[in-house]
C-alpha cells in the first residue's frame, strides 16, 4: 500500500446532497428517470465532477456515462467502479448515487496523492438501472454484456417516446444504431466493483456500517390468475360459491410458510400486487391476480420452491373448482461474487478496523450483469431502517465514507495487479 | 275470486325486452343509471304503458314514478306493487324491471276484465334503487319511509352534479324542496308487493320457477385496513417483515370458515374488494384494505359474527405486529315478510299448481324499506345461473309469467279486503 490517505467524506456527501437537488420532489425525495431532462442535468453535474477528478468523460451507445483515469499501461484491462444515478419516481437520494460518486471520489483521492497505477480506473453511471421510464431496468449493464435487443430499443415510455429516440436525443455522443460497438467482453474488464446502499434492515439490525456481498439473489417474477364465478354477495350461499379470494389467501399463506423455513434463510417470497375483479363490496369476485417475487441465492432451491407453489395452486384450485394460470416474468439466476474480490474487500475492511461482515444481496444490481464478464465484488452501506425507493431513504455521511474507503483500499490493490 | 284470467305473458315479455333497448350496452346489457337521459327515456316508456293499462301517472318528490288504477273506495289505502327500473353500469334487463312491468301487466289485465276493486292499485318505479349514480341505493324507497336527509340530496355524481339538481332537471313534477310531502305512513299503504328476479342460484338448483320470500337478510358492510411496513421484496428477510397481505389472508380464510358453518345456512360473508398498497411486484406491501359484506336473517347471529371477525383481526394483527382499523358502512337489520301476505302468496301458488317454495332473500330490495310502513311480501323469479348485474342476466318468459300470475291472484284478494 503506497499511502493511507482516506477519502474526503465531506466532499463526497456534499455531492450526494447536491445531486439530490436535481429532480427533487416535494418531500425531499427525487424523481430522475433515465434519459429525461432531469437525468441530463444530473449527468452534467456528474460529468463535471469526473473531470475535476482528472478523468476523461465519454458516453457509450447505451447511454452509459464513463469517466476514465488512465493508467500507465493502457493495454491492460481497467478496474471499473459502477452503479447508476437514475431513480424511481419519488425515490431516494442514495440508491445508486453513492456508488457512482464514491467511484469519482476514489479517482479524485488517487489524483490528489499522485497515486501511480498500471491499470486504468473507470467509473460508470449505467443507464436506466431502475426501469422507471421504459419499465425495464438494468438497461445499461445488460447492454454492455450483450443482452440488449432491437426490441428493447423499441420500448416506449408513457408518452410513447421510444428508448431509441430518447437515447438519440440525450447526447450527440450516443448512437443507438451502433450499440454493438459498446458491448464489452472478458478482456475489457479486470475487476468490477460496486458500492450501494443495502436497501434492507440487516446492517442496521447488526450494528455494522458496511457489509461485503457474497451472493446476489436472483429474482423469479410471476403472476398468478385465479378465475372463479362472480355472484351477488347476498344471494349465493357459501356452498355454491366459486370465490377465488379465499383460494388466493390459502396460497399466499402457503408461500409465506414455505419461505419462512429456518433452513432457507436467504429465501424470500413476496406477494406485492393483489387485484380483485370486479371489485365491489357486494359482489363475489370472479378473478384474482397476484404477483409473486421469489428470490434465493440457490437456483435449484428457488426452482424447487416454484414447483411447490405451482403444485399448491393446482391443489387449491382443483379442490375449489377454480381455473388458474401463471404468467412468467423475469427469471434471473442468482450470482456469486468473485471470492478473490470479496476476500480483498474483507482484507481492506480489516485494515480499516471494520468488522468483516458478509451478507447476501436480495436486490438486483448492475453488478449482477457485470459478473458475466468480470470478477465482481460489492460493498453494501447501511441505510436507515432499510428504507429505499422512498423520500426517507438515508445513509449517514460516515457510513458512506467507510464503504468508500473499503473500495479505495481494494482499488489501490487491483489497479496495480 | 271473480275470474281466472291470466296475464298476457307475451305482452309482458315484449315490454321487458323493449325497455332493455333503452341504454342497451354492447354485449346486450343495459346502463340506465337513475335520473339520466336514458332513465328519462325508460320512464317515458313505462309511463306510456301505465296509461295504456288505465292508470293515472304522477311523480312524487323523490322521483318515484307512480301509476294509479283507482278503486271504488278511494278513501281506503292502496295495494302497492313496486320495484325499480334503474340499473347498475352494464347491468341486466330483468333486475327491478319485471317487478314494475309485472305490476303494470296486472293493472292491464284487471282493466281488460273489468275487475272491480275497492282499493286502488298503485305501481311504483322507485328512484335509484341501485345507487349506481349517487353511490347510494334504495333512494326512492328510503324516501317514502322518511329516511332521506338534506345530505342525501347534496350527494354528487362523478360530474359533480348533485342529486338535488338531477331531481330538479328530471321532471317538472318533482320538487326536491318538498320531499316531506312525499313521505308515506302506515295509513297510506295497505299491502306492499314486489316481484324480483332471485339474483341467486337456488331456484334453478331446486327446479322451481317461483319462490316466496319469508325474510330479507340484512347486510352489514365494513372495510378493514391493515397496516404494516413496506420494504424491498429482496432485501428484507421473512422474519423481519410486517407484511399485511398474509395477515389479510388469514382473516379471509377465517371469514369463509365461520360463514360456512352448516348450522348457519342463511349466513354469508363476502370479501369483494381487496386493495394492496403500494402495489409493486418487488415491494412488500404496507397496507391492505378489504371489504366485508356480512348478511344474515338473524340479527343477533350476524352481530355475534361481526364480533368474532373483529376478534380474529385483532388476534392476527397482534401476533404479526400490525395495526388495524375497521370503518363501518351500512348496517341494516334483517326484515321479515308479513306472514299474512306470505301465506296469501303461497295460497295463490297453490291455486296455480306451483310448488309452494319459500326462501330467504340475500339481496336488499325496496321492499325492505316498505316493510317499515306496510305489510310486505315478495315473489322471486328464477334467473339463469343466478347471474345478475351483468349483460347475461336472464329470466324466462314463462317464469316471469308464473311469478306475475301469483302476484295477480293475490292482488285480486288484497284489492277487495
Amino acid at each position: 500500500m503506497q499511502t493511507s490517505q482516506r477519502i474526503n467524506s465531506f466532499r463526497l456527501f456534499q455531492r450526494v446532497l447536491a445531486l439530490g437537488e436535481v429532480g427533487r420532489t416535494e418531500k425531499g425525495g427525487v424523481t430522475r428517470r433515465a434519459l429525461t431532462e432531469e437525468d441530463k442535468k444530473g449527468h452534467k453535474l456528474v460529468s463535471r465532477w469526473m473531470k475535476e477528478s482528472g478523468m476523461t468523460v465519454r458516453y457509450d451507445n447505451f447511454g452509459n456515462l464513463i469517466g476514465c483515469k488512465e493508467g500507465t499501461e493502457p493495454g491492460l484491462s481497467p478496474v471499473i467502479i459502477g452503479s447508476h444515478i437514475d431513480s424511481v419516481k419519488n425515490g431516494g437520494r442514495f440508491d445508486g448515487i453513492i456508488g457512482v460518486l464514491g467511484g469519482i471520489e476514489i479517482a479524485q483521492v488517487l489524483k490528489e496523492e499522485n497515486f501511480t497505477h498500471k491499470r486504468s480506473l473507470e467509473v460508470i453511471a449505467f443507464c436506466e438501472e431502475e426501469g422507471s421510464r421504459f419499465n425495464d431496468g438494468l438497461f445499461g449493464s445488460r447492454g454492455v454484456v450483450g443482452k440488449i435487443t432491437q426490441e428493447d430499443l423499441r420500448k416506449t415510455d408513457e408518452k410513447n417516446i421510444t428508448r431509441y429516440e430518447a437515447l438519440l436525443n440525450f447526447s450527440d455522443e450516443i448512437d443507438p444504431q451502433k450499440i454493438d460497438q459498446s458491448i464489452l467482453s472478458v478482456k475489457d474488464v479486470f475487476v468490477y466493483l460496486e458500492m450501494h446502499i443495502e436497501q434492507g434492515p440487516l446492517l442496521e439490525e447488526e450494528d455494522c456500517a458496511v457489509g461485503i456481498v457474497t451472493h446476489i439473489a436472483g429474482p423469479h417474477w410471476m403472476n398468478f390468475t385465479i378465475t372463479g364465478e362472480a355472484g351477488h354477495a347476498g344471494t349465493v350461499p357459501m356452498h355454491l360459491r366459486k370465490d377465488p379470494v379465499p383460494a388466493a389467501s390459502e396460497i399466499i399463506l402457503y408461500i409465506e410458510n414455505v419461505c419462512s423455513d429456518p433452513n432457507m434463510k436467504e429465501t424470500v417470497g413476496t406477494v406485492g400486487i393483489v387485484e380483485v375483479e370486479p371489485g365491489g363490496s357486494n359482489i363475489i369476485p370472479s378473478k384474482v391476480r397476484f404477483s409473486l417475487d421469489l428470490r434465493d441465492i440457490d437456483l435449484k432451491r428457488r426452482e424447487d420452491l416454484y414447483e411447490k407453489v405451482c403444485g399448491k395452486v393446482h391443489e387449491v384450485c382443483e379442490k375449489r373448482q377454480l381455473q388458474w394460470r401463471v404468467d412468467e416474468g423475469m427469471r434471473v439466476p442468482p450470482v456469486s461474487c468473485a471470492p478473490r474480490v470479496t476476500n480483498q474487500l474483507l482484507k481492506s475492511m480489516e485494515s480499516l478496523g471494520l468488522p468483516q461482515k458478509t451478507m447476501v444481496s436480495g436486490a438486483g444490481h448492475d453488478a449482477m450483469l457485470l459478473a458475466e464478464i468480470a470478477e465482481m465484488g460489492m460493498v453494501f452501506v447501511r441505510c436507515r431502517k432499510g428504507i429505499s425507493h422512498h423520500p426517507d431513504e438515508w445513509a449517514d455521511q460516515d457510513d458512506i465514507a467507510k464503504g468508500t474507503n473499503v473500495l479505495l483500499e481494494s482499488a489501490r490493490v487491483f489497479l496495480n495487479e
